[in-house]
């Protein structure tokens, strides 16, 4: 199974710490060595940092945990493989282009009968159950919706159908944003934290830290310290009114109730907020 | 006007030290200060690293300076905006999916008259006359090929074809990839060279600094110390089977002799080799 990390925030803000704990469990502390991926969305632009190779062991990846990119939307992924060799064009996440702007994949789990589904105008570049469900979804939407669609809560609404379609054939988790929106989609294990003022204080899960959340950390610097041993930057700063909120497959923290989203279930979340 | 740097290469080669030169003139030596961006193909996947900031202070551009990424094929970028905001949706280059490959673009020039080209079924992100022009020459190609094409050259001939439209409406010098090909059309400047064994000197243009081919550089090691006072990473190794075409808006060293290409014409190589 792979890992995935995502975040929408109502201000920029940047996921270095919690991407230096996944990154160690892919190959470190975790299984999930077969590559990684991360999309940062800036207004509507989005780049993406990727490699084949186990992200503990990655330069890009030592770049991205260094480098605050502030974004207000992140998926991330580590991958175990099973579907697809270990190779660039079978790294998550995946962006294509729809409506004209750029939607990010990624996708946790395993499909069956997955070749024959249909994608239209969206052809898969690798070879994984994961790239060609996403051409599907992709597909069926430009089918749906001919022209852009206003109501973007109802294109999830329709998107939540077609991921239960694909959660028929095996296992489906996936993160899905359009740079505004994130959506995660639960079918074995997805958890959730939204994390607002007043910022309280978090104990991790598997060593004797605390962070107070109340400092000048930023709201999500403690799901760092988690797999390894780092030092938090106390120099970022966070404000009464920031929310922000992460999604990842496992809790990253101890003390703070994490939403466990049941099997079948979705949230979607804007600027921090969850709206569905 | 922007500067573009391409590579064809056939087999898998760094351009980290010519990427070092071109990094200066983004805001060093040069005044292309809105952004770079660059794209390697591995297999058929690609990656792209960009940053809106100038290149010369991007802490992205110095990790692709450092890790050598082996590519067969690399276009890149460095951007002075004329149309579009400094943005990271307006960074080239960019990248769409076509026939289930990744195609790469990026331009230099400025179009007039480009709001009515239409696009189809790809829509631009950002609001650059580069980008909608990518989405038309795409578009057009959908028109022309409905089904996956087999005559790649035939396809690039096609595509010359409408890049001399698009000259049509101001300056459109580009560089084009779908990872096996790279073509290089020209509006006003585009120079190439093809280094192959034996490899000779080459004597650079702007200091008195001789670089012996036939020794452990890669033959494209070069280009770097043009602007900028770089060490030579002689790790790095050539046999004598070694082809490396390397297309650039200016020439980067003295004494060898670049290829001029003339407004209106193009260039089409693949694995190092000329083709058209």
């Amino acid at each position: 199974m792979c890992e995935l990390l995502g975040m929408s925030a109502n201000v920029p803000t940047d996921i270095c710490f919690s991407f230096t704990g996944l990154v160690q469990r892919g190959g470190g502390t975790g299984p999930h060595k077969d590559g990684w991926g991360i999309t940062f969305y800036e207004g509507k632009g989005c780049r993406t940092f990727k490699d084949p190779q186990p992200s503990v062991h990655s330069p890009v990846a030592r770049l991205v945990q260094e480098y605050p990119i502030k974004s207000h939307s992140v998926v991330a992924h580590i991958r175990q493989a099973n579907r697809g060799a270990v190779a660039l064009e079978n790294t998550h996440p995946f962006t294509r282009e729809l409506w004209g702007r750029n939607w990010t994949y990624a996708h946790n789990g395993q499909l069956n009968g997955y070749r024959s589904l249909e994608t239209g105008n969206f052809r898969p570049v690798g070879e994984t159950d994961s790239e060609k469900a996403f051409c599907w979804l992709l597909h069926r939407l430009t089918q749906r919706y001919p022209r852009t669609p206003g109501n973007m809560p109802a294109v999830f609404r329709y998107i939540a159908t077609l991921a239960e379609e694909l959660r028929g054939k095996g296992v489906f988790n996936m993160l899905l944003s359009d740079g505004r929106y994130v959506m995660a989609y639960c079918s074995t294990h997805l958890h959730w934290i939204t994390r607002r003022a007043p910022f309280g204080v978090a104990t991790l899960l598997d060593r004797d830290v605390e962070i107070d959340f109340s400092s000048q950390t930023t709201p999500n610097d403690v799901v760092t310290v988690l797999d390894r041993d780092v030092e938090i930057d106390f120099s970022s700063q966070t404000t009464p009114n920031d929310v922000v909120t992460v999604i990842a497959t496992q809790p990253l923290t101890g003390n703070e109730s994490w939403q466990k989203i049941m099997p079948g279930e979705w949230r979607l979340f804007c600027l921090g907020e969850r709206i569905v």
